[in-house]
C-alpha cells in the first residue's frame, strides 16, 4: 500500500488492497459484507489474483487436464515458484472452451466424424459462449492475458418465440408477447386494487404508487385498460411506422389477447434474461471462445503434453506419480511431482485406476453430465439482419432445437456466417445426440425454418454438430449436482486425499460456467500452497 | 427480377423487389400489409434506397444544410444525374451528427467558449448516439458507405438506479429492484386470481396459466410468496455468490420491501428499456457518430460549400435563388439552380428572409425545439468496469443530470474514458444550459458523485459540454411537435412551396431521431423527382 496518492476518500489504498486485508484478517463474510458496503455488487468470490509465492524451491506440481482449471492452476502455481507439467489428452488445450472451424474434425464414440467446412474466420462455439459481466475471475485473466472481447447480445425484443400450439405455429416478435403481456398483467393488477381485493394486503400509500406504477409500466390507458395506442405501439411496433414528410402518419397495432400472449409462454424468456448470469452486459472472445485458452498457452504452453492419455495415478507419502500412453507414437511413460491437481472430468475420471480413497471415489462417480447438442450452420448470407432486423440474440422455441442464436461477430458484414442452429438440452439433446451428424442437420434445418422459412433452406451450405456426450475426452458437457449428492460427495469431491486435490467445472457451485471452474482452480491451488508451505 | 434463382418459395425474386412491386402497385398500405405477411415487422417507411433516376440533362438542386437529410438528399439527387450544390454554415459537415473530440471548440450564443481536452481516440457523441436496429434507412446508409458499428449497451442490469427519497438516496442496483418490483406484482396479483377477485375477467383457462406464469415469472415460492430464496438470487444476486472448491456455498440476498421498490420508481427505467426505440439491439459507430456524415462526405465532399451563411432564399417560376457570405472571407455571393431542398432547421429558418407563402412562414414558426445538454467528462481510469462490473448502459438518477452513461467503446482498455456525465432534458436542462461551461462540470461532478463517491472526482480529468439551446447553428436539439401544431402545421411545413421543398428531423413523424431526418429526406427528393420530371 502507498498513501501519497491523490484524494478520494480511501487515499492511496485500493478497494482491492482493502479487501484483500479484510479478507486476511475477518475471513469471507466479513469481505462479502465489506464488498457490498464499498458499493461491490457480491457477484464472485474472486478478489483478485492469487498472491502466491515463495514455494519451497524444487517443489513440483502434475496438473492433469488442460481445460481452463489446468491452464490456470499451471499459470498461477508456475508463478509461485513451482515446476510444473500438464498432461492432455487432446490435441488441442482448452477442454470445452473450444470453438469448431473449417477443417477441424469432430470424432465421436462410436465413430462418426465430421470435418468441418466453415469459411475461414468462421466458427461455433459448441460449449461456452457468452460470458457474464460479473464472472470477474474469466474476466481478469482475459484482460491480462490480452484476449480481446466483443459484446455478446442476450436479450434482443426483435427475435422471435415460438410454440407449437401457440398462434397456429406462427413465431411471434418477443417484444410483442412481452410488452403484451405487462399491458394484460398490469390491467389485471390494476383492476383487483381499484376494487379493493388487495386493501388488506396493500397500504393505501402503496396502492396509490402502485397504480401510478401500473399505468407506466403497463401503458394503460385512461381507464387503466390495455388498448391499442400510438403510445403502445411505441414499444411492440406500429402498423404504420413513423416516416418522413408527406408518407403516412403512424398507425397503432393491433394487440394479442391475454389468452394469446399466456399460449406463448414468453414469459419463460421474460424472466430468462433475468437470470442472474444471462443478464446483460455479457461478452464473447473476439475470434472464437477458445482465444481464451490460447491466451493461456501463450503463457504456460511450454508446460503442457498434449496427445497423452492418462492410465493410472498413483500415490504415496512422497508424492505423485502419474501413468500416461502417448495417443500419436503409443510411447508409454510415467512422470512425478510433489502434488497433483486433476481436473480430468468425472465420467472419464471414474475410468481410471487412482489412489485415492473411497471418499473421493464415491464422490467422483456421483456427478453425471448433462449432454447438451450444438448445432452451427453456415449461411450464405446474413438474412436475419437484411430481412428481419435481427442483431445477435435468440430465437426460442420448444421444439428440439431449443433455440436459434444470431451470431454476435461481423455483423452488419457480407459473406457467410455461422447461425448457431440448435443448443439442446434433456430430452432434445438425447434425441440429437442419438442421430447421425447428417440426421442432426437435416432437423436443425426442419426445425429451424419455423423462424425464417424463405431463407433458411436456400441460404444453408455447411454444418457442424458436436453432442457432448458423444465426445470421447469428456462424455457430456456440464455437470449435475442434486442437493442430496451435494450434501453427501460435494466436500468429499474437493477435499485434498492425500497429494492429489480435483478441481474444475465440476468441483464448484457454479456449474457449467467457465467462472466456476477457474474459481475452484483458485481455491485447490491455494490450498496446495498452504499444504506445501507447512508439509 | 429473375426466374432461374435457387429453390426457395419466393424463387428468384426479392423480397425486396417483392415489396417493390406490391408498394407500387397497392400503395403504402398494402405494402405494409405484404412486409408483415412476409415476417418483416413493420419498422420503418424505408424500403431501400430510391430509385431516382434520368434526371432532365441539366437539372439542379441547391440543399441548404449538410446534415444528414441535406447529405442524404445530395447523394441521391447527383446520383439520380441533377447537378448538386450544398451550402453549409458550419465549418464541418454533419449537423447533430457530431462529436467533440480533444481540440475542438464549441461556442455558445453569448460568447461562452470551451477547447476539448479529451485524449486521442476519445469523444463525447452531443447530439445522437445510439442506433436502433429498425432504423433501416440509417443502417442502410452506414453499410453502403462502410461506416463500422459497434453495439451500444442500453439495458444494463448491474448499473444503478437513484432518487434522491428512496433507499436514503442510496443508489440501488437495477437487477436488485426489477426482479423484487416483477416478484412482489406477481404475488400480489397471483392473491387477487387466488382469491377470486378477477374471476369475472379472466377464464379458468387463463387463470390457470397466469398463475403457472406468475409463479415462474416472479420466482414465487410453494405459497404463492415472493420470499429470499436461492432461486431468487439467481436473478437480485447472491449475498455470498457461488463460488469453487471449498470457498463458502452461495446465500440469497435479502429483498426490498414493495414500498422500497415502489420509492424508486424502478418501472420507469423498466418500461423505458421497452421503448421500441430503446430497444436492444442497439449500435454506434465506431470512433464517433460524426463518421456517419464522414461517410456521406466522402461520396459528396465536393458538392459541399463550408462556412457559407444563407442570408437570402428567392424563388421563381424559373428556379431558386440563394444569396449567402462567406463566414472566413466576408464575401457575399449567391447559387441558383432549379430546385431547392431546405434541411436548415426551424429556430435559424425562421430568421431567414424567404419567398415562400404564409403557410409554410408560419409552419416554420409552429416548431419549437428542445435544448438538451450532453456533457462529457474523462475519466483517468474505467472504475466503473473495474470497481462496479459495469460495462455501458445507464445509471438513472432524478437530479438535473438525469443519467451517466458508460461508454461502450474500447472496454475492458486501460487509460482515459469518457463518460456520459448528463443528458439533461426539460428542467434539467435549462438549469445547466445557464450555466458557464465550468459551473456544468461541477454539477455533473457532484450529482454523478451519488454513484461513484469514491472515484467520481478522483479520477476526473476534463470535461465538455454542449446545451443545444445556445449553439448558433441550430438553438435547438430536437424539434417539438403537440398534436395541435401537427394538425395545423405538418402538412405545410412538407409541401413543396413552389420549387422549395423543406426536409429534415423537424419535417417527420420521427423527431429527435436520425432515422426520420433520412426519411424526411428521401420523401422531399422523391417528390422532387417527380416534380422534375412532369414540370
Amino acid at each position: 500500500m502507498t498513501n501519497g496518492d491523490a484524494g478520494g476518500p480511501q487515499g492511496g489504498t485500493t478497494r482491492r488492497e482493502l479487501l484483500s486485508m479484510i479478507g486476511a484478517m475477518g475471513g469471507a463474510a466479513a469481505m462479502y459484507q465489506a464488498m457490498t458496503a464499498l458499493g461491490h455488487a457480491a457477484e464472485t468470490q474472486f478478489t483478485g489474483p492469487p498472491a502466491l509465492s515463495g514455494a519451497r524451491p524444487g517443489s513440483s506440481v502434475l496438473v492433469l487436464g488442460a481445460g481452463l482449471a489446468g491452464l490456470l492452476a499451471a499459470l498461477e502455481l508456475s508463478k509461485a515458484g513451482y515446476r510444473v507439467q500438464v498432461l492432455e489428452f487432446q490435441d488441442r488445450a482448452g477442454g470445452r472452451n473450444y470453438s469448431v472451424r473449417g477443417g477441424d474434425r469432430i470424432v465421436e464414440v462410436g465413430g462418426a466424424t465430421q470435418t468441418c467446412t466453415f469459411a475461414p474466420g468462421n466458427y461455433l462455439n459448441p460449449g461456452p459462449w457468452r460470458i457474464p459481466h460479473h464472472h470477474r475471475t474469466l474476466l481478469h485473466y482475459c484482460k491480462s492475458l490480452g484476449v480481446e472481447l466483443e459484446p455478446f447480445i442476450q436479450n434482443n425484443h426483435n427475435a422471435f418465440v415460438h410454440r407449437g400450439d401457440a398462434f397456429g405455429g406462427q413465431p411471434q416478435r418477443y417484444k410483442e408477447l412481452a410488452v403484451d403481456f405487462k399491458g394484460h398483467i398490469s390491467e389485471l393488477l390494476g383492476k383487483a386494487l381499484n376494487e379493493g381485493a388487495l386493501d388488506q394486503k396493500v397500504s393505501v400509500e402503496d396502492k396509490e404508487k402502485l397504480l401510478v406504477a401500473l399505468r407506466e409500466w403497463g401503458l394503460l390507458d385512461a381507464n387503466m385498460a390495455y388498448t391499442s395506442t400510438i403510445r403502445v405501439a411505441g414499444q411492440r411496433g406500429y402498423d404504420i411506422p413513423p416516416g418522413g414528410g408527406l408518407s403516412p402518419a403512424p398507425t397503432p397495432s393491433s394487440l394479442n389477447s391475454l389468452g394469446g400472449v399466456l399460449s406463448s409462454n414468453v414469459w419463460t424468456q421474460m424472466g430468462f434474461y433475468f437470470n442472474y448470469v444471462m443478464q446483460t452486459t455479457m461478452f464473447q472472445p473476439k475470434g472464437g471462445m477458445d482465444m481464451i485458452a490460447a491466451g493461456f498457452m501463450r503463457e504456460v504452453g511450454q508446460l503442457v503434453r498434449l496427445n497423452t492419455r492418462v492410465t493410472r495415478i498413483a500415490q504415496s507419502d512422497a508424492g505423485v506419480t502419474v501413468n500416461w500412453t502417448d495417443t500419436q507414437t503409443g510411447e508409454a511413460g510415467s512422470s512425478s511431482a510433489d502434488w497433483c491437481v486433476c481436473t480430468i472430468p468425472p465420467p472419464v475420471l471414474s475410468q481410471i485406476e487412482m489412489q485415492v480413497g473411497s471418499a473421493m471415489q464415491n464422490a467422483i462417480r456421483a456427478v453425471p453430465m448433462n449432454g447438451q447438442v450444438k448445432i452451427g450452420l453456415e449461411m450464405r448470407s446474413r438474412f436475419w439482419e437484411d430481412n428481419y432486423a435481427i442483431y445477435g440474440g435468440h430465437s426460442f422455441t420448444d421444439q428440439a432445437i431449443s433455440l436459434i442464436s444470431y451470431p454476435n461477430d461481423n455483423m452488419f458484414k457480407d459473406g457467410p456466417a455461422v447461425l448457431l442452429g440448435a443448443f439442446a438440452n434433456g430430452a432434445g439433446a438425447f434425441q440429437l445426440a442419438g442421430m447421425t451428424p447428417e440426421q442432426r442437420i437435416e432437423m436443425a434445418l426442419e426445425q429451424g425454418s419455423v423462424f425464417h422459412p424463405a431463407e433458411y433452406r436456400r441460404e444453408y451450405v455447411s454444418g457442424a454438430s458436436v453432442a457432448w456426450s458423444r465426445l470421447p475426452w469428456i462424455q457430456g458437457c456440464t455437470s449435475r449436482w442434486t442437493e442430496a449428492s451435494r450434501a453427501t460427495h460435494y466436500r468429499n469431491l474437493c477435499d485434498f486425499d492425500g497429494r492429489i486435490v480435483l478441481a474444475g467445472e465440476h468441483a464448484t457451485y457454479y456449474g457449467g460456467w467457465m467462472e466456476g471452474s477457474m474459481l475452484s482452480a483458485l481455491d485447490a491451488i491455494g490450498r496446495l500452497h498452504s499444504r506445501a508451505l507447512s508439509a
